[in-house]
């Protein structure tokens, strides 16, 4: 009977899981086949696991934290908090703070980027993300705005329908959770090449990252990013840039860059962060 | 008396001017500076210029033609024709070939391109026209839709806000008098990254060449391009890509392109056609 227990319990011990950040362009499918969102679940743990929903970003936190609590609950997760963190100093409460330090998981929806840094930027509990996203013991996921912060430099607005100039970007900054890029969300689908554009000529030393809705850029722990949903994930590298005009004319004048490299990724493509090098899913040829 | 009248017809001889094919963005400035179609003026002969207008691929060609007469007769040139040719056999009329054979340069209106090549393409006036661009001995100028025909493979129409894909953009054949070469026109004003991206994907011998409104893409028989105007000319080129999805995927399925080189050029930049390298303008650094 013993016997019978602790092989029960070794069952039931969550299977060792690849934890990753999965930055989601928006707009994830919630309804059907759900990828994304039964990505983020499988990689926390799926019916071991333990879900922490910010959903700060959002004018109505409660409403939007509910449906994700009953996606991930409909999926099986064992349990799914919502943290409704609307001040800084809740940020200090031992709550958030246990919740945080024993989940699996933790997922930031959509809304307003400014708001959501607002609450979580330099708090106890942005610590604890952070430490444990870095030590691989929880998968991270942001969504929309909730995937405009995790860069050190954040897209907060901006414009099209103009030539690349710096006035057509606001830029602020984000929560660091992976410093070396500069997201943007629902890319295409709002025509937004031209303001990641304009935000990398102030920020040559970064990576520019445009995910397309129901699209999400999954960062594993090798600096591998894979590609997964229905559109694309645009890659803007300027490493190679030889020439910008951005600290020379005015905030309004067309920015030039020359010797940009871009990269347009789709389901099962593959980016690695620091070799700057790109791998083509394996597809079958049609017969 | 004699040496009196060959010193005036000396001096009344043109200038050797240095001919280009200018590639316009659309709405480019008519009444203030008038940069681009002064260049175009001084680049066909300035006041001994004989410049033949074909507004053809306006619905109001005699309108649209009179207007570029007007503003071409203030310059001070010395003869401007229209060339209202609305079927292809007024291509075979004598009037259309003398002023063709006898003018310093072309301008090809705005309208919709495939109206322009439907009438233009394969006719004795096409031939005329390629054969004297081609021997340096004339300029050519063509805006917004009269910019669209350079390229062997047009752009005839497309869409924006989706990952790029196969039927985002609707191909067709164009003029074919810089077959390398395939342009988008009202670029960043009317977000058309994306199609452009989606068009090289099909074609990606070509190299892609966005040139946003009041900009011009000045191509010197040198192979250099020069950029004038208030926008960029954005060069997607696809020499260095390693793969693309697009002979496996459905039309509507999005795109991958990896390993395209970018620049977004300014006012004064230059970019070989052939060498694939690009020059900025000297700047002056504001004291």
């Amino acid at each position: 009977m013993r016997q019978l227990k602790a092989k029960w319990l070794e069952m039931r011990t969550p299977q060792a899981t690849k934890t990753a950040i999965m930055v989601i362009g928006g707009a994830e499918d919630k309804v059907h086949g759900r990828e994304i969102l039964r990505t983020f679940f499988n990689r926390t743990g799926a019916n071991d696991a333990y879900i922490t929903i910010i959903p700060s970003a959002s004018r109505e936190p409660s409403i939007i934290g509910e449906r994700y609590v009953r996606i991930f609950k409909d999926m099986g997760v064992e349990k799914a908090d919502i943290l409704d963190i609307r001040e800084r100093d809740h940020c200090d409460s031992s709550y958030i703070k246990e919740s945080l330090e024993a989940c699996s998981g933790v997922f930031l929806t959509g809304g307003d980027q400014l708001r959501l840094c607002g609450v979580l930027a330099d708090t106890r509990a942005m610590d604890i993300i952070r430490q444990r996203v870095r030590a691989g013991q929880i998968t991270l996921a942001g969504t929309s705005a909730g995937a405009a912060v995790m860069g050190h430099h954040m897209i907060a607005g901006g414009g099209s329908g103009e030539s690349p100039n710096r006035s057509l970007v606001d830029m602020a900054t984000g929560l660091s959770l992976i410093p070396e890029i500069i997201v943007d969300q629902h890319f295409h689908n709002r025509n937004r090449m031209v303001r990641l554009m304009s935000a990398l000529a102030s920020h040559p030393d970064r990576i520019g990252i445009g995910i397309d809705e129901d699209t999400c850029a999954m960062f594993e722990k090798d600096g591998w990013l894979h590609v997964m949903g229905k559109g694309s994930v645009t890659i803007v590298d300027p490493t190679e840039m030889t020439h910008t005009n951005e600290s020379h004319v005015g905030a309004s004048d067309p920015l030039n860059l020359h010797n940009l490299r871009l990269h347009i990724l789709s389901h099962g493509d593959r980016f690695h962060l620091y070799q700057r090098t790109v791998l083509p899913s394996v597809y079958r040829i049609p017969s």
